[in-house]
């Protein structure tokens, strides 16, 4: 019989406790699967008084991270602190340094550091295991490094936020604006009282920053994502989505194109028939294209102490059965550097929302500026304001009445310049509303 | 640098060319990930002769596949011959025997003689993996044995044969019977010419019995599974689901119940919410419950060439990289014995299509039986057969009418009772027509 994994844990937050519990109630299991048993033989928090309902007798208290992950007892280094710098950075590098494998469930810091720490521990032996990092209990980490190891991925793509996701799926199903879903969301805990991190795409872009550095071999490279939030989607644009047949996700993209790797988060049309149009709520999805294959799509809980706290198990049952994967699927210093790819070169589909001033001659003008940029249109709608309102009553003459594009493949370049002449038309008011189409 | 993982393959049918494909085109991709090359040494295939569209130059012809699992210069023996005896399982157990580790797209022999072949691997420390067995590329293997490691599984379920998704996902949408789209499967290439083994649900079972055992820890015994097919779900019964809220679709489900783990394969109403009514056409879906956590639930393509071969390039992958896990997770020796759950104890609730002889007094008599068995009754439809067509006539007195039922949860056995007091009764003509439901 092998000797017990020792693990050592810095940071009982929620996830933390869940984590412990599961050790001592798994146990049995744990050993069963890994051959060998776990046992949690250090931890270290802010508050050692804080109640967590969970047993912490015989776990020696360590008086800070860095004295976890040097403790020469530990042979896992569990990082549930969180934050893209120390504490939980010079932890993890001592622990790597000294050897150890490390679990972390800090997407910020893989991230911003991850390069840096896979070569650290590629260069010790130890395993730097994320899962927990991007969509909590959902295999993608594992899926991207390990299960697709002999298929070439065209595509990656997901629902990584679930704050973002139940905001549109509100705005969706009851017509409400992003002010007041946003509100809700906070109400109930689902998004910060700063919820600028997560509703302008940067939770969603760390986390699309580590796929695309296991789907590509590419370094992670965060500052080589376009990023683009939700506040500016409107409960009309919504309306008109599920009109043309589609649904509005804020999705992180990391796609293959003919000008290279494309890596980008912003509110996305997707097809109601796809599976990630079907996921709602604070629910996470990741879909990856592989060549030749049609496309998997894996589905679940993206936070939460719980799920969070089963990746980070499975993450510890690997390192307990010696199984060591680089931490980028490949070794670290063959990671190639990626550069922003440039929106204006995006090619796909545009939906495209205009308030048109006055509809006689401004439907012929807003065409012939499209065409002019070669860019055809696949469906336009043009509906009275009031339209299907109970309540409805003529506007005057002068109210602007919105008009609803959806283009064919093109480039946004091409948009942007025939937009831009619109404008200069003067035949719209205000900014015209423009979003992505993503097709599966 | 280690030298090349040595593989050897029996049977060249499109999977195997795919996968000679996939070694040759996806090298330095392999290379890297596994920290070796990978390189197919010995073949070996029913004809020499057949035009495969890969090349096969430098590599060594079998004579048969016992002759490429024995071979010397083999490192890894992959079997893609299909079929649960021999050639397949005699040639699988001299690798295993000889110490090799052995990667398997047969659902069918690990579902037969997985435990045994476990054993013999975990005794001569090769590998045993077979992700390809059950939904192709969907990595629900390792997602199992691997990815929830330390979360305790209470249910999974899923779509496992894209036969049957194909032909409900027909029915339902056209409204065709089960045989005019079993046909159109066979004549698109969906169906075998002999269907049974897709539509009576033993394919679906096959899988699922693997399942089960990594999600519990059972032993892998198709025996201990309840089946039944879709060749009695009619149009009406997809009709009638969809306007209270449901699908059907045949599900492998395997549960962790009062009275034991259930192990079931039949046709099932999801709640057209959940992720698992989303999947329609070929495509197959898994979804995993783990204790305290959101439902996780995968989805791709679930047969076909590239989907297979490119779960065999991850499971070879694995090889390269030295990672053993137990074929089921656990060591073999403790895998638990399973007895077949009797469906009568099954609890849940129950879609009920009944042809009424004469409404007048029938309702009556119906709500009366189930009331006797402790059945409540969510929802009651009673509909003119022709109501809502075009071309609808007022039927005779004498013509049945069908109403619907839906139940609370209750068991199996009462309603098995209460159907037949009603069936004495003669208030109703042919048999009733019962559909499990699954709820989310």
């Amino acid at each position: 019989m092998v000797a017990p994994l020792k693990v050592g844990i810095a940071g009982l937050g929620t996830v933390g406790a869940e984590v412990v519990r599961g050790i001592e109630q798994q146990g049995r299991i744990l050993t069963a699967r890994c051959g060998r048993g776990v046992r949690v033989v250090a931890v270290t928090a802010r508050s050692r008084t804080r109640k967590r309902g969970v047993d912490l007798d015989g776990i020696a208290w360590a008086k800070s991270p860095l004295a976890v992950a040097t403790d020469p007892d530990v042979d896992c280094f569990v990082e549930l602190i969180g934050g893209d710098g120390d504490p939980a950075l010079s932890a993890i590098e001592a622990a790597l340094a000294a050897g150890k494998s490390v679990v972390t469930a800090n997407k910020a810091l893989i991230a911003r550091h991850g390069l840096r720490l896979a070569k650290l521990a590629e260069q010790h032996g130890g395993a730097l295991n994320y899962e927990a990092a991007v969509g909590a209990a959902i295999p993608i980490v594992k899926t991207l490094r390990e299960g697709l190891a002999g298929t070439e991925v065209k595509r990656v793509y997901g629902i990584l936020n679930g704050t973002c996701n139940y905001i549109l799926t509100r705005m969706e199903q009851e017509g409400l604006s992003f002010a007041e879903c946003l509100k809700d969301a906070q109400r109930l805990g689902y998004a910060e009282a700063n919820p600028t991190f997560d509703v302008d795409g940067h939770d969603t872009a760390q986390k699309l920053a580590i796929l695309a550095s296991l789907a590509f071999g590419t370094k992670v490279a965060q500052s080589a994502i376009s990023v683009e939030g939700i506040s500016t989607i409107a409960p009309e644009d919504l309306r008109a989505a599920a009109d043309l047949g589609y649904r509005v996700k804020l999705l992180g993209v990391a796609a293959r194109t003919r000008t290279g790797i494309e890596q980008r988060v912003h509110p996305t049309m997707v097809p109601k028939s796809s599976s990630i149009a079907q996921v709602m709520g604070v629910t996470n999805a990741v879909t990856i294209d592989g060549d030749g294959i049609a496309p998997i799509t894996l589905v679940g809980p993206g936070a939460g102490g719980a799920a969070t706290a089963s990746a980070v198990l499975a993450d510890i049952a690997d390192v307990a059965r010696g199984v060591r994967v680089k931490p980028f699927g490949r070794p670290a210093a063959r990671l190639r550097a990626i550069r922003k790819a440039p929106m204006e070169r995006h090619e796909g589909g545009y939906y495209i929302r205009l308030m048109a001033r006055d509809l006689t001659g401004t439907a012929a003008t807003i065409a012939r500026r499209l065409a002019e940029r070669g860019i055809s249109i696949e469906s336009i709608v043009q509906r009275h304001p009031n339209a299907g309102m109970e309540n409805g009553r003529a506007s005057g003459a002068s109210s602007p009445v919105p008009v609803i594009l959806i283009t064919y493949a093109t480039s946004e370049d091409a948009v942007r310049q025939a937009l831009q002449a619109v404008r200069r038309d003067k035949v719209i008011s205000g900014r015209p509303q423009v979003i992505r189409i993503e097709k599966n």
